[in-house]
Order: structure tokens, then C-alpha cells, then sequence
């Protein structure tokens, strides 16, 4: 006779790649988001927030470094044959929106977004396959002063969230002039031009050497690989050079080297009048160089944008896994680019934005000590005498009017140590005691529990003796005592 | 020759049965839900927020109301051959999640979460299916005091949000007084059950008589078609209508007659034992029946929930589409229900809690003018001078340093009505005007649109004199001025 096969229980688990928030981790983005949209929201920008969903035909082939159609997203067949996938970013549901709404947004449309998106890929160590993004962007002003609105306000954003002046650089780069200097190289054509923005990228990691050996022959790696060169005469990568280490003293001075990368480019021309627009508009409103400069050396998302650019990084130095120091890095980046509509409508239509790195700036406000990685839990009104329930709910009912966070013990009340036990677990920085000889005496024991764990490391029986963690008060004044120990544990 | 086929341009439209927010529909429901947070978390409530795509397994099949599994949801398949959705509740991932966690958790775990769900439906008008929950519920109290404690809550969120006291009421009811009703019936198999279930959540509709006939023989409905009955005879009706109507002038009498309609049936006592600690407890923290009450008639989830269970009604009263008055009616609702976990780990776990709905609290906020239904737009600094951009542009810094929202036009400035035309479409309360003669002499000219709007359609000549909506000054005061007139509009 076969076993009756039982009905296994259903795992519980997070898909693989996700991950839940609790607390604090909720409550502290929820508190950053919220500082962001209220600096965004006093710029003029106004909220969106689309579906989730999109039709694959809107999203279309929009993901950066991903070749087939689709991939990268979590999509599905409906039953009448459309396919829907979830938003990867903001950027593209703002395109679709753009262009359903386009008649009735006011143009220039300056808008801001903030919520999760979802990426198909291998999930790895801190990288999730949802996580949240904060976006703002202006579409269909065309002038460089929506872009260097963008930079003054992603300055005042990350001041206002609590980075300090001097702890973070907005720097300001330019594809135009880039465009100028592949001009001036000489180089036309398109997969040589796609060779060079790729050397381009790994400047950060090569340096000036490398990047003229993988501009020319190639170059052996640390790896002992060897990495086939664009092929370029030794002269043609000059401009490449002269541009990537064009940094001056000032603004004036960087200009100047840019021009002399550029030649007599024209777009190049373009590219560095734009820049110095975008330094004197910000230089004209007190924004110097200690918050936002021009920097040619940002080339990440040069080959995504077509005018200016703009990356965030803070300054200050933390240690990497492996105990060794280095920059905190990049928190938000951005730029010009023009593309993003047509695809809808056939007409170009300008547009510039941000996006902010919610959880990396989050980690870097953590690092800095600007949110407590843990949460005050509530004061806790132990349970007694279980007759005495709406009593204790009282007891809370006061404190919650007095703007204190408060609860009843609502377990087992048996065991007391339990409720103490529970009263820990919550991180709760009082406990409220009443059993019936205290009712009978009309008073209640509040006990500092935050004192109680200090005084039970560290304390000498004398200092114990002269700093009681335990109160006896009056019943009238529990609102009273409970506020004088949360000040003075503030 | 064939004609090349050209790539039709996608269409920019919201998938079928979604929706886009803008602006203010935006801000007031995050406005709204932090409020509700709050409360949340003054009463001891952690936040949690779990992924938005949960395994198909561990939501199994938990929507109420539907059969198939996975029937209801947003579902894939993975390349390694699992399951994804996207969740339909909150309280499933809460399952989830407690049974994922529970070592680690606090017991009680009081914890709410907000956020949106997806529910894969035919959409029809106002049924989307991406809507938005706010739940809140306490795992592992089995006391009464868990539940007592979710309805004052609910209280005094409403009250938080703007719905004064006197336009809403809580009710309460209880699923084992119904079991006690079921026994006093005699009605024992689970069909029958079901059968006088289902009648019970038409009484709304049919009243006491038309439950009499469905219990019984059957019933012609408004559209000529009979219904069948359940069978029962005369007498087994009586229990069922003693309990619908049992809801006397005061909670005591709704006991005594709830008492009555269970003759001696154990487990419907111990229901009626349950009503009448939830309502001392409530009537000792000062919440009377103008707040929550204890109502026999609240029938709806009654099948779904195995103890307590409440709902929030708003009582002030809407007209509906066709122009009738009606109460605008439930905004909220929950109850105990003790499955949740087991699924998981095979140990019930007792549960209360309660879900907010979003959207239909936001539309009772607008239908009570609690929330103003537009916003007030940006001050709009217009640009008459391009070459003047950086002047503008500190302008609005000087007027955000201030707090006032404000931004410079960034649309092609050649067509001056076109910037005033903006200005109206953002709903401007204000437009600031410097050309090169106002910049020669050091004043602004500052236009009261909200006023200029207002004499348009109203004013005499007369009027229009004496009150001038435009304001030359000079420009040191031009933020005291913006000020003066925004706080003369509030």
C-alpha cells in the first residue's frame, strides 16, 4: 500500500534577492525621502508617482549595458497577450507619462519621484532586486539653467538630509566636449568613438599610462591579461589626455584647458560654453567650488548622456571591508539627455534629472552619525495584575496624550522576568510597574531601564546606592516622571 | 518588392487597470499615511516593510473569495523553475514574515505596514489594480486587550487624519457569538453552516424578513429571480434575527439580548464573555459608543475572522452618482484570525489587527474639505531678460531660503503670455517680474495672480482701482513682499 503523501508546509522565506525592512531601516528612508521632497517640492518640482506596472512595449529597450529586449526586468503575459513588467527605474515610466500627458503638463514639467523599482539580475552581496530610487528631472526646458538648477538643488538636497558642506562635491562634466575632443582626435568612427568612451571609463582605475596604452598598442593588466588597444597613434590620444587631466585651480582655468582639448571643434566649443554658463549661473548664486565644481574627470555616464553631466560624491573617508580607507563615493548622478520622449511621439523633446542612491545615501548618513542605527522602543506598562487591564490601557492612553510612545505588555503576564525580558527585546527605555500594593497606595514603580543596564555594568555598589534606577511616584504624576527620565536619557 | 516594415513607435499609455498620481494626490496620501503612522507609533507599532514579490508558495492561497490558487495575483516563473508574485495584502507577507523571524521578533509583535498591493482583477470604475493598504496588527496575544487595543487605535487615527468625532463610529462584533447562534440553531454540518453564513451577509440588503424567507424556503429577488433557501424550519430562523437585532440602547443591553440569542451554547458565551471585556475596557479609557460600540449587526467578515471583528463607518452622509444621500460608510475594518502562521510552522499563533483603506479615507478627507483637492503652485519668477538668468535665479533662492516655494520659468522665455499662461497652469499664487527698467531703478514688480484672477471675473472699475493686484518695490524687499501677499492669500 502506497504512503499517503502529506501536503509539505510552504516555506518562509524572502524570495531570493529581496529583502524585508524593519523599524528603524523603514522609518529612518521614510524620514530622508520625506527632507528630499519637501527641498525638491520648494524648487517648484511637483510629485509622480506611477504604476508599478508598465506594458514591456512602453518600458521598450531602455536599461543601460543590456542588449536583448527585456532582459533585466521581471515581466509576465496577460491573458489578452500584452506583456507587463515592473519598472526598472523612473526614468522610463517618466517618459510614458510624459508623453500620455504631454497637452495637459505644463512645460517646462519639472516633477519628482521616489519608490521602489526592480532589477532582474543576480542578486549579490548588498545588491537586491528591489530597491528605491529618488529621481527629479525637468523635461522640455532646453536652457543649461535646468541643469544647473539641478546641481544647486541636489547640493542644498544632500545639506538638508544632514551631509555637511565640505563632506560632498557635486561635479560637473560636459558629453559635448568630450564629442569635441573625439573631434579633435580624429576619430569618426562609430565603434572606434565606442572603443575610446569605453577606455575613457576605466580612467579612474588605469590612470594617465593606461589609458594611453589602451589607447594605442594595449595594455598587460594586474591580472597578467592583456587587453587589445584601440590602435590609435601615439599623438591622437592627446586630447584624450589633455581633456581627462584638464582640472585647474578655478573654473577659468579648467575652461581654458578644455579649449585647448577641443581644438576648433565646434560641438567641443558648445560643450565648454555650457560649462562655463553653468559656473557662472551657480557662482552668481553663492554655490562655489566647495559644493559644485567642474570637473572633467567624471566620465560615468558619458556615453548615456548628450550634455552636461553631474555626479554627487561625498569626500570624507570610511573603511572598506577590508579595514582599508577610502572615499565614501558617489550618492546621485545625472545629466542631459534628449532621447527620452521620441520614442513615444517622434519629437525630441529636452530634458535633464537626478537620481539619488537612496540606501547608499542612507548608509553614508548612518556612517556619519546623523541617524541613530536604532530606535528609542516604548515605554512599557507591565502587566500585574491581569484584572487590572484597563488600568494599565489607561496608564498608556496618558502617555500617548502626552506625545509618548506607550503599550501594555499584552503577553503572558505570568512571568514577570518575561515581560522585563520583552521590555529589552523593544529596546524600551522605561517600565511601568503597578501590582496591587501599589494601586492599594495609589502610587506606581517607574523603572529607568537605560540607567539600570549602565548602573548594572559599570556601577560600584556606592554610585548604585546614590543613583537609584527605580521610582515610587504618585499615581498623578506618572505622565510627570516618565517625561523627566526620557529627558534626561535624551 | 516588399515594402520595409517600419518599427511602429510604442504607446504611451498606463497598462490596463493602473493608474498615475500626480502632484497632490501624491502629497496628500503621504501626508496622510504619516499621520497614521504616527499613531501607529505611539502605540508601540513597529514599521515593516516587506518586498513587494513574495514565492507564489508562501502566499498560497489566502485571498478570501478565491478558489484557484494563485488566481488573483501577478505571477512568473524564474529561470531555476520558482514561482514569483507580486503580494495582494499585507497580512500575508506578515505570515511570512513572522514565521521567517519569529525567534528573533518580539512576542507580542505589534507592527504596520503600508504600502501598495496588486491584484490581478477584470478593473472596473475606481477598482484599480494597484491600490494602496495601511494595516496594523499585533501576533501572539491571544488577550482581548489586543483587540480593544487595535479599536481605540483605529479611533483615534480617524480623529488623527481630520474625521471628527461624531462622523464616524467603530463597531465590534464577535465570529463565536455567531458560532453560539449557529448551536442554539442546531445547525451542525459545515454546508449548513456555509449556507446560513452567507444569508447572515445579506441582511444589509434584504432586512430581517428576507433573511426569514432565505433561511427558510427561498426568496423572489428584486429582479424576479428565486433564490433558494437554506431549508431550515421557522424556529431555527428565531436565534439568527435575535442575534442580527440584538443591538440595544446601551452595551449592556446588547449583551443581555446577544446572551439570549445563544441560549447555552459554551463557545458562544465565551464570545458574548469577549464583547463585554472589549467594551469595559474601552468604556474605562473613555471611549463611549459616540466612538466604538459594540453592534451585532457589523456581519461582514464574519465568515473570514474567528473572534473579535470591527469595522470603521463613517456615518456623515455623500451623495452618491445618481444624486442620492447615502452614508458614506466603511473605511476600515478587521478582526482576529488565528491561521496566519500555522501554514508555516504548523503552531497557531493568535493574531488581531486591522487594514485602513487608503483611498476611500482619502476620499472622505476631500468630501469633509479636510484636504484642500488642489495645491498651491510655485511662485514663478519670469524671465524678461535671458542674459539676466543668474539674477532670477538667486531671486528664488532668497524666496526657498525663506521656505516659499519658487522657481525661475525655464521654458523659452521669448513669449511673455506664454510665461504667464504657466504660471496659471501651475496654479502660481504669485508672478515676479524684473526687466531691464526695473532692473535699472532696483525694484520688482510683483502680480497678485490669485487676486488679478479674482478682479477679472468680479470687480467693478472702481474696485480694480483702489485694489491693485501688482506691487512695485524695491528689490531688498522682494521676499517680505512675496510673504506679505502669500500669507493675505492663505
Amino acid at each position: 500500500m502506497a504512503k499517503q503523501k502529506k501536503q509539505p508546509r510552504p516555506k518562509a522565506i524572502t524570495p531570493k534577492g529581496f529583502r524585508d525592512y524593519f523599524g528603524h531601516e523603514v522609518t529612518e528612508r521614510a524620514e530622508m525621502l520625506a527632507t528630499i521632497a519637501g527641498v525638491y517640492h520648494r524648487y517648484g518640482f511637483d510629485a509622480l508617482e506611477s504604476s508599478a506596472v508598465e506594458t514591456v512595449e512602453a518600458l521598450g529597450k531602455f536599461l543601460p549595458d543590456v542588449d536583448r529586449p527585456n532582459e533585466g526586468v521581471f515581466a509576465w503575459q496577460e491573458d489578452d497577450a500584452d506583456w507587463l513588467a515592473l519598472r526598472y527605474d523612473l526614468t522610463a515610466p517618466l517618459a510614458r507619462v510624459y508623453a500620455q500627458y504631454r497637452n495637459d503638463l505644463p512645460t517646462p514639467y519639472r516633477r519628482y519621484a521616489m519608490g521602489p523599482v526592480w532589477r532582474n539580475e543576480k542578486p549579490g552581496p548588498g545588491r537586491f532586486r528591489q530597491f528605491y530610487q529618488c529621481d527629479a528631472d525637468t523635461v522640455g526646458a532646453p536652457s543649461v539653467a535646468a541643469d544647473s538648477e539641478i546641481c544647486a538643488m541636489l547640493s542644498d538636497t544632500l545639506e538638508a538630509v544632514g551631509i555637511a558642506r565640505g563632506d560632498y562635491v557635486v561635479r560637473v562634466n560636459n558629453r559635448k566636449v568630450l564629442n569635441g575632443v573625439l573631434e579633435a582626435m580624429g576619430v569618426t568612427e562609430e565603434g572606434q568613438q565606442a572603443a575610446v568612451l569605453r577606455t575613457i571609463d576605466k580612467f579612474d582605475k588605469v590612470g594617465e599610462s593606461g589609458v594611453r596604452e589602451l589607447l594605442g598598442k594595449g595594455r598587460l593588466d594586474a591580472s597578467g591579461a592583456y587587453i587589445d588597444g584601440v590602435g590609435l597613434a601615439d599623438a591622437q590620444a592627446e586630447p584624450v589626455i589633455a581633456f581627462l587631466t584638464s582640472k585647474g585651480a578655478n573654473a577659468a582655468d579648467t575652461l581654458t584647458n578644455l579649449r585647448a582639448a577641443i581644438g576648433d571643434s565646434a560641438i567641443g566649443g558648445e560643450g565648454v560654453a555650457e560649462l562655463e554658463q553653468i559656473a557662472n549661473l551657480l557662482a552668481a548664486q553663492g554655490y562655489g567650488p566647495d559644493r559644485i565644481e567642474i570637473d572633467p574627470s567624471v566620465v560615468r555616464g558619458l556615453g548615456y548622456y548628450t550634455g552636461p553631466v553631474f555626479e554627487a560624491e561625498l569626500t570624507f573617508e570610511i573603511l572598506d571591508e577590508k579595514g582599508r580607507k577610502r572615499q565614501f563615493g558617489s550618492v546621485a548622478g545625472g545629466g542631459r539627455y534628449d532621447d527620452l520622449v521620441k520614442r513615444f511621439t517622434g519629437q525630441a523633446v529636452p530634458a535633464t534629472g537626478v537620481s539619488i542612491g537612496v540606501d547608499r545615501l542612507l548608509a553614508a548618513l548612518r556612517e556619519k552619525g546623523r541617524i541613530r542605527s536604532a530606535e528609542r522602543g516604548p515605554v512599557v506598562v507591565t502587566v500585574m495584575d491581569r484584572d487590572q487591564m484597563a488600568t494599565y490601557q489607561t496608564m498608556v492612553a496618558e502617555l500617548r496624550n502626552a506625545g509618548i510612545r506607550a503599550e501594555v505588555y499584552l503577553g503572558n503576564p505570568k512571568n514577570f522576568g518575561n515581560q522585563l525580558k520583552y521590555a529589552d527585546k523593544r529596546q524600551s527605555p522605561i517600565a511601568v510597574i503597578q501590582g496591587s500594593d501599589e494601586a492599594d497606595r495609589g502610587v506606581v514603580q517607574i523603572k529607568d531601564l537605560i540607567l539600570g543596564a549602565q548602573i548594572a555594568e559599570n556601577a560600584t555598589l556606592e554610585e548604585w546606592k546614590e543613583r537609584p534606577s527605580q521610582f515610587e511616584v504618585p499615581r498623578g504624576e506618572l505622565v510627570a516622571k516618565v517625561q523627566e527620565i526620557l529627558e534626561g536619557q535624551a
